[in-house]
């Protein structure tokens, strides 16, 4: 029994964002695990199964790649992005440390990815430039009051706030509430971006003012970075301008 | 003219976790501008010049680049991580905010990169698997103040914490009093992980508890990682614990 289990990161989309770590890892693996739209991004080839799976079944996709690699097969299994970041690594952690006690024993690697959130700060400039943080806008796992909370503690921080699954059909309200709290707590000229599958076909990265910013224009594959009350914006003759927060907090 | 400026992520240390999109573009440039140690990592070729600067020197480095790049060369800096992330693109923003207004127009892209905290992160599991803050821990450009107030909203927020630059010649003490303040906001056994030379010969990851958490274990060449209330270790036999922070935020 040889088997192991890789976590790997596939970038936000274009190929040329693939680690060759990741891309050699998935060129000798057995068996590929995921949401049916990850998947999907590797190619067929003879040897290699795929198992597709839809979204929001994480623990029993886990659970599924802990089997195959236990019976000896190498499988990746796929998240976009980071592996780390709001992603596949923290759901077979979590059917590792309730599962089968042998589970603790294989052969387990995550490989990182290129994250949404620094492919889309890419696009743009540098927002991510100076202090920021993270939150996942689902509430699905947690309740929406910590979220509330957090929102609120990362603005009187003044951390640049990059946010995740921002909106869905079965999360319509939430973004919207979050700007109308951070508009609450930080100056209303704060740029705010919208990056939308960034380096995909469908990419579209747009640029508003906080107070102009609609919860509308969001959708599952964007990621919303709210600036904090030092980013900058740089206009260009014809062309977006550049948003970045300097490295300096000094006035 | 057809001059360029990419400002690129080289990723931790290991070859295999530079992106191909960075490999192209550093075999497309005439010149690599960057600290030292960075362009360093970019082979010698002919028709490459390389400009090592030493640390700190940001925004000569930054000037230079775009002068280069004016001047009709295309010109890559090259940051270790993600460009975006405490790194030159901020410092590149800057320079172009400030100087030559025809700056403005050059075509300036940003090739992101594998940050030293997702490859920290994926060494030991998934600690970065809920929602998390990213803080420099040098008080070169900002205020310890605002950095003592930001670790302290961060705990109070229950975000997991990365802190990078934790630790140098010029910057003895913060991170032991980072570590007293956040012991006085959070469970005393939240796993603290020392990230150091990641993907490197000399790469060292360890774990130890917040109480235990002893500055001096840190370097230059640091990420440390604190856990939120929620982080957990996952024993193995033999084996350093995984560490990761579930999804959920429920009880």
């Amino acid at each position: 029994m040889t088997g192991w289990l890789a976590i790997a990161g596939l970038g936000p989309g274009a190929a040329e964002l693939i680690t060759p770590e990741v891309s050699r890892t998935l060129a000798e693996a057995t068996d590929v695990v995921g949401y049916a739209r990850y998947v999907a991004r590797v190619p067929e080839r003879p040897g290699l199964t795929r198992h597709a799976s839809d979204n929001r079944e994480e623990l029993d996709r886990a659970g599924q790649a802990l089997r195959l690699a236990a019976e000896g097969r190498r499988v990746v299994v796929v998240s976009s992005g980071d592996p780390g970041v709001f992603a596949m690594a923290a759901a077979v952690f979590e059917a590792v440390e309730a599962g089968d006690p042998s589970w603790r024993n294989l052969d387990i690697k995550i490989l990182p990815g290129i994250s949404a959130m620094f492919a889309a700060a890419a696009r743009i400039g540098a927002p991510l430039g100076h202090d920021f943080c993270a939150i996942n806008l689902s509430d699905n796992l947690k309740p929406w009051d910590l979220i509330e909370r957090r929102l609120r503690l990362a603005a009187q921080a003044d951390f640049v706030i990059a946010l995740y699954n921002p909106m869905s059909s079965a999360r319509p309200w939430q973004l919207g509430r979050a700007f109308e709290l951070l508009r609450e707590e930080l100056p209303e000229t704060v740029p705010v971006v919208f990056a939308t599958a960034v380096s995909d076909a469908k990419e579209k990265v747009d640029i508003v003012a906080l107070k102009d910013a609609i919860a509308g224009r969001a959708d599952m594959r964007t990621v919303v970075m709210i600036g904090s009350s030092r980013t900058r914006m740089i206009a260009r003759d014809g062309k977006q301008p550049f948003v970045y927060t300097p490295r300096s907090a000094e006035v």
